[in-house]
């Protein structure tokens, strides 16, 4: 009986306890105060942090939630795990938050192997360098400066060909040739982030998009694969294909120079979307082909999530992306890349204050500790494999209501859709579950690294109930 | 005799302590290793945090320079400042470290008090609200956000019409009207940050913005004043009283329709270049006239530096700004307005998921109860007083040397220039001085706000030192 393996978390709580309706009152008058200063339309639930432990989020009324959320795919350890507290106490914490360098010009005098121990032990396969930054959409749009500057200095004949009299002086007016109408190709219902030029390449839903100048850069269409995948392999290979070949002609005609693709390895945001590794690899020949850089937006998926440390892991690549972008879960943010074009020829091309938090990347060092201690990843792959096997059986109950169940193999990164999603998100708090939706009718999961069978358990349970009570 | 106040930071070294070559040995071992996994091209000083206290920040190699520069005017209160210590080492601090929360749906349940006693106790006049963010970058670009949905809005009718199928559409391929033509007017020589939307705005160096497609957004001129500002009064008045008829008649022409002027109250990145409270107050006149909304950039200028909390307090304006962004000494990042309009009309359209980050507006109500209780901005004006005056008699001593001395009654926010500018930044390591540049040939003073009468007169001495060895 899978229930009874040890628990990863100690002391967590044995289920959820409902205790008043959601939200309860002493949230909705937290709420209303806090709305006289923030915008709070988007809040979902207040939470008592000090309360919260493991897998279980407590929210401002004492109702205790099962979280398969997780602070939108971001917490990989449980709320208040004891060996993160104790890094967060030690001096090296208390003097990273309190002498925050510019990381650029004034690293700390152990910053090299602050990286090698955290962010680097964690690299992907083939990425040897690390460009440090503060949130997902950060770590992207500085992916895309880098991919821009490599590609005008392709053009231009290489890093040693100094920049002309013309570049700089368009470059001040926002004009061409110094600023180039280049581009980054996407995938539609795609999510990257919601600054300028991430915002460019997020296909996910007009809401994020409306009202917000952007530029003009292509979108191929994501393969519109069916789900179990393997039932419709060749349905969705021939999807796939054509794919491809949308993302060959937008590179060859696009009047707007694609210098990059980015895809994430699941679409997330955008609901879930799968295609096969076999889609990937072509991806990467092709790009490597047209002399395009590929970069990979890990945000979402790294960190363990779909049963590997990086969800592009499943695509056993023999010629590694270019770049491979994180956040979320890693709770430090940023890019790998391991080819030395891609460092800018000259300083302060690529720089800001900051550069990131030295706080969030000794937390990661922990979190890496303890993945390895407990074999997180492994966890993961194998609660994901039960889980998803318990998901399978539900739908085959109830096929009207949990539909499109995807994410097999991909450890507990698994979705399904629901036809009145909305209602089915509102009314799992009412059974103490907080789980979050994707794309238009998806629901989407994302529990944390310490989730077990025991969880799955009580999950599966409780969607049961929720379709039931709809 | 001044220089017997009181210390307000204990335990500081006395003075610089110059024991080796710049960089020295253990600094140059350092940085080769971290060289292998990190662009350091930019690096000016390995620094060892743990050794360097109040203004002194301490190398690799133990050498303890007078720090003046300050984590590119960031650090406010001193390395290894106590009373942060304190606050750092906390419960609540070590929570926010270790439960991220995903701020816009997760808020923790004492979220708004947390805001009223930190972020929002430190509003500039007039402003109510806050959104968070994470950088000073990350502040401006959601700023800019909020500005185009707010200027759609009022073109669509208001917050209570819909968005049109043809706006829904359009979005998701970044075309108009979705994604409409609309700009930003920023000025020449300013710097706003380095994201795309920000970087568009920018117009420091062509080194910050080549080979970066940049949106086609329109640029005025800042006024091109003379030092001191009160010797040149009209030739100053004439010369803002143009800027301002350039800024009015791009807000009425240009093809792409501004909806904002973001504006620093000094530029700092692109040469400490300044302009008379007139000529803000004008400005602020201008775009209320013209429908067009004031963004005010206080990311360096904000938080004591000159003497008032905020820069734009000089101005004493009747008409608050319409946006106010902050980073750097805040600490924490994001944007303060008062407007209900600039509330975009749907929630998830300003959003993100982290949305900033609580341990930095936990540091940052420590850094404000510090900042009430030892009256630093008030030190910062009377130090700054104190500075410019011996400044001013060592330019009338070196008037070769010290050009263009500017920041009179702007607390320490004070900057000159020199011939030789890049070997006097040099050549201050040999001296034990921490000191920045800004502009092609500027030197900026941006110490901390403990920084007092006893260390102007060391930095004083220094620069006399410094020019007389180059």
């Amino acid at each position: 009986m899978t229930s009874t393996a040890k628990p990863l978390f100690e002391g967590e709580p044995d289920g959820p306890v409902v205790k008043t309706a959601f939200p309860g009152p002493k949230s909705k008058q937290a709420l209303d105060k806090l709305t006289e200063v923030f915008d709070t339309r988007a809040v979902n639930t207040l939470v008592d942090y000090t309360q919260s432990k493991g897998n279980y989020i407590v929210d401002h009324d004492g109702n205790t939630y099962l979280d398969v959320y997780a602070q939108i795919a971001s917490i990989p350890l449980g709320y208040n795990n004891p060996e993160l507290h104790k890094v967060a106490s030690s001096e090296e914490m208390v003097s990273a938050i309190i002498n925050r360098p510019a990381l650029g010009n004034f690293p700390p005098h152990d910053w090299s192997d602050v990286l090698r121990s955290s962010l680097l032990r964690a690299a992907p396969k083939g990425q040897s360098q690390v460009f440090t930054g503060m949130s997902g959409s950060d770590a992207n749009e500085t992916a895309y400066k880098a991919a821009f500057m490599w590609r005008r200095q392709q053009d231009r004949g290489g890093a040693s060909v100094e920049f002309t009299k013309e570049e700089l002086a368009s470059s001040m007016e926002n004009k061409s040739p110094g600023s180039p109408p280049l581009s980054i190709l996407s995938f539609r219902s795609s999510f990257h982030g919601r600054l300028f030029g991430t915002l460019s390449t997020t296909r996910s839903k007009p809401i994020h998009k409306l009202d917000i100048p952007a530029f003009d850069w292509p979108q191929a269409t994501f393969p519109k694969t069916q789900y179990p995948l393997e039932k419709f392999a060749a349905e969705n290979a021939a999807a796939e294909a054509e794919s491809l070949a949308e993302v060959e002609h937008l590179i060859k005609t696009f009047h707007n120079p694609v210098c990059a693709v980015v895809v994430e390895p699941i679409q997330s945001e955008g609901g879930d979307n799968h295609a096969s590794p076999d889609f990937f690899r072509k991806l990467r020949a092709l790009t490597r082909q047209h002399k395009v850089l590929l970069i990979v937006d890990e945000v979402q998926t790294g960190i363990g999530a779909t049963g590997r440390m990086w969800a592009h892991d499943h695509w056993e690549l023999d010629d590694a992306p270019d770049l491979v972008t994180f956040s979320k879960k890693a709770q430090a943010a940023g890019y790998f890349y391991s080819n030395p074009d891609l460092r800018p020829n000259k300083p302060y091309r690529q720089f800001n204050t900051w550069m990131g938090d030295p706080v969030r990347a000794l937390l990661f060092r922990e979190l890496l500790n303890q993945i390895e201690k407990l074999d997180l990843v492994e966890n993961t792959r194998r609660t994901g494999d039960y889980l998803y096997g318990k998901l399978e059986a539900l739908a085959d109950k109830y096929p009207g209501d949990i539909q499109n169940l995807r994410g097999k193999n991909c450890g507990t990164f698994i979705a399904f859709d629901t036809p009145k999603r909305d209602e089915f998100l509102l009314k799992a708090k009412s059974f103490g579950l907080n789980i979050g939706g994707c794309g238009p009718t998806s629901v989407r999961l994302r529990p944390m690294l310490i989730f077990q069978e025991r969880h799955a358990d009580i999950l599966v349970d409780l969607v049961e109930k929720i379709i039931n009570a709809l």
